[in-house]
């Protein structure tokens, strides 16, 4: 069923072709250029039944899913702190039973030991996502199996860091293009790890539901900002280069993941006008425009001056602060909006999980934070909660699990 | 754009009529037998370019939006506590502000001083419904002006009612098939309401996204139960005659709203077996059909008996408690799923926010929620923590609000 294909409103795009091309086979594939990389990328295929919740990703491939795979409407984080008598052998048999059961989550056919099976036929694009925190890699391969980056961010200024957002031995990232599945497939994976491992925090986001825009328009958060302008492009060797690690180690295939929970002040944010709201971002609020250009996809022209000879893009505009120094410093984004019910007087609580991914978190991230921790007009109305940085293992195939890199 | 009558997989349905049916003409309408009674009811209208999340339905009519439209995937509850000098004259105010809210941001255009108006453009099937509580009515009515029925249900034994999920002042109920809709729509009346009234509670609510499953397909709650078998149909006079209060009063035209919420203890249940768990319910856990029957409509039969002499639906099965002594007895169902955070060693905290609507609480509701208290198999698993009643007005026409018939 090439259905996003045959869809009016609906532009080229990857997911289109992702979602809607496969049907088409690979001739139609390379006519629409985006054939790259994809062996080896888990791929979404569309049930004939042509409903949206039929639609599933792969599990087994070179790279765990919900990195490069289309994403998600939903997506829910959990960090697990390990039980202290969880080894090596027991980890690798929670990785083991966990990605059996993602396996299974993802194809739609419920977990092996399924106790709601009937919730597991509706997959909708899911995806689970494994990573270690310091401690899990720890206890698998010692002290030296730790990459330098594994491990808290320094600590900026502009934080006010949690507890209770932060820090985690082992990642568990679950997204689909529904609540329900997405409910009951981190039901299923922590029931199966609760012999080795506790809930330290859940962290639920949301964008856009599926086929509600334009697909491959970019996120607007809860700001009203255009979010993931100059994102590198899944399965071009830039995207390849920024996100995988070359390491040959157990890492390799892999990749790191920073999460950061950034409340976002809307009350004083809505007292902004949209030209001092387009002003701190250097993109205009509308149409996610860089302010000397007039399309969301125009490279921003930092030199260019006003009439007084002040760059029309502020050097402490967002973007500004937030653009490559080194040209190692891209990373990939992928966050999602949360809003969780206010207390006290307020009417909201909301803000973003900013997600990167990442080879090197030191490398390509933190340069970028620091910058941005140093002078961002986005601060005044943004702060920092919640932090944790986690190892993402490579894919594994067939018979193998997440993890077995590090833990065979 | 008759979308969804031409998707594959998609089968008749009032669904499908509704949001695909409108440009079909009322001839093509007449001809699918489902025309009855709509002429009065808010309608949901698909956009020229087919994207889910170009549906708007109209704020406007004899009803309000959000009860017999279609249910959409996301729903919040929000119930508010009024200032102590929010008088009848400011309830008036926040009742036009708001449905003029309401209106806009159903219509996809955005409030009128809509600080994130880029938001606002995806409406996605967005519904805003209004209730009052005993405290709003009695200040905008007297205390002459509450149904006997509206406050607190009795006290049944199996509750463990918090005050954090209980009673309200004003409720809003915003729905929509996109929760980056509902976020912003939610903000925005809050907004708007904050001069008059603060947040008492606000419960988050989830069903199967839109287009994931064929339409009509009855909710499935965490339990994995077929939940809502037997609903009144919207649009029949049997719909009518549940839902619609007929008092000449200021009701007219309006309904009542129970909400409960309702924990399920999911480690336990996941003990039982398919057979217990059927047994539980009257109902097969993996289709819906009753113990009697082979599918989902067919009507349950409590008489039929067991080899050994017993009835095949136990008397203390859930449909067998639940269904009506009184023919007056019928509510109508429209349940969300919640999925919190659990804390402590749990891995779960969910349950249902069971929500009915009926002319009247007292005759049709309490009777059968007796029953379930004091006897239900299902009452071993699941836990009331949360209770409200709301009066909820008529709709209103272009250039009125909801609630007039009190207010003015």
């Amino acid at each position: 069923m090439s259905r996003d294909a045959t869809e009016p409103g609906r532009g080229l795009s990857r997911r289109g072709f992702l979602f809607g091309g496969a049907a088409a086979g690979a001739g139609a594939a390379v006519a629409l250029g985006v054939d790259r990389a994809l062996a080896s990328e888990p791929r979404a295929t569309l049930d004939a039944t042509g409903l949206n919740g039929a639609r599933t990703v792969d599990f087994h491939g070179a790279h765990q899913a919900g990195i490069a795979t289309p994403i998600a409407s939903h997506a829910t984080y959990v960090a697990l702190d390990l039980h202290g008598d969880t080894d090596r052998d027991a980890l690798r048999r929670m990785m083991r039973v966990l990605s059996d059961d993602a396996a299974r989550l993802m194809a739609g056919t419920g977990a092996l030991a399924d106790t709601e099976p009937e919730l597991a036929t509706v997959p909708a694009a899911l995806t689970v996502t494994f990573g270690f925190g310091p401690e899990a890699v720890r206890r698998g391969g010692g002290d030296a199996a730790a990459p330098a980056w594994l491990g808290p961010l320094p600590a900026f200024d502009i934080d006010a860091l949690e507890d209770r957002w932060s820090g985690g031995d082992v990642l568990l990232l679950v997204s689909a293009d529904d609540a329900v599945t997405v409910a009951h497939a981190v039901r299923m994976l922590l029931k199966d790890s609760r012999s080795f491992a506790s809930v330290r925090w859940r962290q639920d986001g949301f964008r856009r539901a599926y086929g509600s825009e334009v697909s491959g328009t970019t996120m607007r958060n809860l700001f009203g900002q255009v979010d993931g302008t100059t994102n590198p492009e899944p399965g071009t060797s830039a995207f390849d280069d920024v996100v995988w690690t070359s390491d040959p180690g157990w890492l390799a295939g892999g990749t790191s993941l920073v999460l950061r929970r950034i409340r976002l002040d809307l009350d004083v944010w809505d007292e902004v006008d949209p030209v001092a709201r387009s002003f701190a971002v250097g993109r205009r609020i509308s149409d996610g425009a860089p302010l000397t250009g007039t399309r969301e996809a125009d490279e921003p022209n930092f030199e260019a001056t006003t009439a007084a000879g002040n760059t029309v893009i502020s050097p402490v505009a967002h973007i500004a602060r937030s653009r490559p120094v080194d040209p190692r410093e891209v990373i990939f984004r992928r966050g999602y909006n949360y809003d969780v019910p206010p207390t006290g007087d307020a009417v909201s609580e909301s803000g973003l999980l900013f997600a990167s991914f990442q080879a090197d978190v030191d490398a390509q991230f933190t340069p970028i934070q620091r910058r941005l921790a140093e002078g961002d007009l986005l601060n005044t109305w943004t702060t920092p909660i919640g932090s944790a940085v986690f190892a993402i293992p490579p894919g594994c195939q067939a018979g193998g699990y997440v993890g077995q890199t590090l833990l065979d």
